[in-house]
């Protein structure tokens, strides 16, 4: 069998619009007789088959707009698939409740909207009602969470992370260590596993604040946050992670774990859309005690009585700052609810088989062709994607793109990264991007790629 | 002529979905028979349609979402109308670009889309290409570029401000200024006029920023912003002007003032939808040395290298902080250009005109009803928006909404606000709205209305 990809439709995107508005496609090669499977005769496909039959998420995965079925998108661990109510929900906004309601939709729906998704992710996170916002961006919720923190020990002198955090959390931290003459440990890893007992030799009693990704989003490793989080509070300090790579595909127990801080992202495996507002969590108990750095009218007791003296609200709405954008606010309730709906153990289960299948054939096929595992073997210790270092990752990822049909996402220098969304990714799909990955590079097609890097990876 | 008003199928919403999506409908009286007009034998009524006749921004109206033609709608200062081209511009956001598209869309459109839509909205503004970026909500920039403004005035001790400003802006300063251990003076006003000689008493060589709103929410007073920044720097003192509730109306000239930072509305004037994302600016000469307290991934020199050290950008970039969300801001863009095409001098010649035949109209028929005037007279001193006293406000606001199908909005403690948004408001929809107005309060209808406040005013 052999077909040609030209990505079902995507060269027919009309270029009639403004700048703005202009699509420049990916450049897919349309003179390729790459063969895009599946591979029966392949070694494994009866596993991910019987797999697939067994796989009691099989049916969510209608539940989302897949426009291609070539395609194989493993990258959700970065932008989720559009689920299929999202539309409604929009087209919702759009009118009645902007186009006709006007400024009466405030009134009706959209003022307590960002408590209203909190409460309704929170059981996702092992929350309660009161402590979840969705709010901001992850880097702007990063920085009111820290600034909090710190200020909430102004006696001490650290923070506390590591360097397998994303850069952009490493980025705050440092700022508001600057800013107020405090000191960032960051501790160094293997760039694989975390520096557990690092970190836990790190805390002492000079740490205000213990800040790390709960999963990595390079190597994927998950931390135990109940373990950082008993020594940080036996030294004092307090902890805030970052779930972005994990809420939605790895249960995260706030309340058992006796977390103080967080945030997380809901474009990824919580399916709300290109840029969706982040989520934030404020324990019940500090609710009162610790202070929104950026102090704003949606914090107030009582906005809309315009009083110019500050009196921040006792709930979770005193982390919240500015007005929220509602088309992407609203958009981020489907995505919530089918996680729900699933329920984030059986997505759990399934996560742990495709990632650990996806090792398997990684093993079989890929080791030999200078694929090494970035990511922890443990399932105990993975998140929902897997890394793989190559030599010309860079190349390898672009080509798996324009030639083979298989989305995944690069991460500097030589790290081709795969994503597994439980709701919406089969067995056979995996088999059938390993088999294309296999011969792509074994047919040497990823060295025909321009290696010029493209803005986003 | 008698007609009832019911909202034109306003209470023919479904409401059959879960609780985020219940909508509430406004209280709409249907048992009244409340006259609507239009009023030909009212005084005014021939200038109304004169002014109409004349009227070169007409044909405007047409390219707004107008659900309900007997809707007065003077609330565009709050939430502008929805124009007819962000539809279209949501569904291709939605579709291919999301849906289909997915992750590639970032590299495709979306990346840029911040400074893109910076730029377009630059001329509005009187600021040059590169030095405004869509980002985040008026608070977060107000606290990113006032933190700015103050590190750069390390040896400085004063914040200055009014007591026209938007509470929220008087929070985000007041909280900065206890951060940095700073004075914030709050100059007070009479309510209605900025003190513009007491503020230039106040600026000294200790005073780090001057913050102010260019047109303040609840009166309209309309600062001169040359006059102001030109004391500042006299004094060594950097400003930053909201534009809030000036974008899009009043002309603003951010050059030609010698404006260090601005940062400003898109939901309002220019009609970007519910919430959507706000701008900044930071004159080009100090992008390079100012510090966005928020250092985050989007400010980097390279944000996909993954570098664990933050490098800012050169460029307006370094303002910017995480990842937008896109269904709001791209719907930002349509807005934008009716006000490009229209023009903001012809926008602002229609303002001048649609408030001072507001004021004619008060003058005759509701000062004798208990309005009072909380505008300022002179229109070189105004915005878009006019404030009415009356000692019933919050009743009067609710029963012309609930009753009378005109939709002002209410400021505490007594103020009925009316914004008049010159690209869908016409003349005689201002003459048909002060005869409804004078009736209802005549009748005495407005203490019928329950007298409980909702949450959004």
């Amino acid at each position: 069998m052999s077909s040609v990809w030209i990505g079902s439709g995507i060269v027919a995107f009309t270029v009639s619009r403004d700048k703005l508005s202009t699509v420049n496609v990916w450049q897919v090669t349309t003179s390729t007789d790459f063969e895009l499977g599946p591979f029966p005769d392949a070694p494994g496909y009866e596993t991910a088959a019987k797999l697939d039959e067994e796989d009691s998420l099989a049916k969510y995965r209608e539940r989302f707009v897949v426009h291609d079925p070539t395609l194989i998108y493993l990258d959700g661990n970065s932008l989720g698939r559009q689920p299929r109510e999202a539309r409604e929900i929009v087209d919702q906004v759009m009118s009645p409740e902007w186009s006709e309601r006007l400024i009466g939709s405030w009134n009706d729906r959209w003022w307590d909207l960002q408590l209203d998704l909190g409460d309704l992710l929170a059981p996702l996170v092992g929350a309660r009602p009161g402590e979840v916002v969705v709010s901001d961006s992850t880097s702007v919720n990063l920085y009111k969470l820290a600034g909090a923190a710190v200020r909430a020990r102004p006696d001490r002198t650290r923070i506390i992370t590591d360097d397998l955090n994303f850069p952009t959390d490493v980025y705050v931290l440092d700022g508001l260590a600057r800013s107020h003459g405090l000191e960032l440990t960051v501790v160094p890893s293997d760039q694989t596993f975390g520096p557990v007992e690092e970190i836990l030799e790190e805390i002492d009693d000079r740490t205000a604040l213990v800040s790390l990704s709960h999963t990595a989003y390079m190597s994927g490793y998950t931390y135990d946050m109940g373990l950082i989080n008993a020594a940080a509070h036996d030294a004092g300090a307090l902890t805030l992670w970052d779930l972005s790579h994990s809420a939605g595909a790895v249960p995260v127990d706030l309340e058992g774990t006796r977390t103080d801080l967080a945030t997380g992202c809901t474009y990824k495996y919580l399916n709300g859309g290109p840029g969706s507002p982040a989520f934030l969590y404020v324990r019940e108990s500090h609710q009162r005690s610790l202070e929104n750095p950026i102090a704003a009218w949606w914090g107030h007791t009582s906005p809309f009585d315009m009083s110019l003296e500050f009196e921040p609200t006792d709930g979770i709405r005193r982390f919240h700052t500015g007005t929220m954008p509602i088309l992407s606010l609203a958009a981020v309730e489907p995505g919530i609810r089918l996680a729900l709906d699933a329920g984030i153990e059986a997505i759990r289960r399934k996560s742990v088989l495709l990632t650990s299948y996806f090792i398997e054939q990684w093993e079989r096929h890929l080791a030999r062709l200078g694929f090494e595992l970035a990511s922890p073997a443990d399932p105990d210790r993975r998140g929902s994607h897997v890394s793989l270092r190559h030599d010309d990752g860079w190349r390898v990822t672009r080509a798996l793109i324009e030639i083979a049909g298989v989305v995944p996402d690069f991460r500097s220098p030589d790290t081709v990264r795969f994503g597994f969304a439980p709701l919406y990714t089969s067995f056979s799909e995996i088999h059938t991007a390993v088999q294309r990955l296999e011969r792509l590079v074994e047919q040497g097609m990823h060295e025909t790629i321009d290696a010029s890097r493209t803005k986003v990876t």
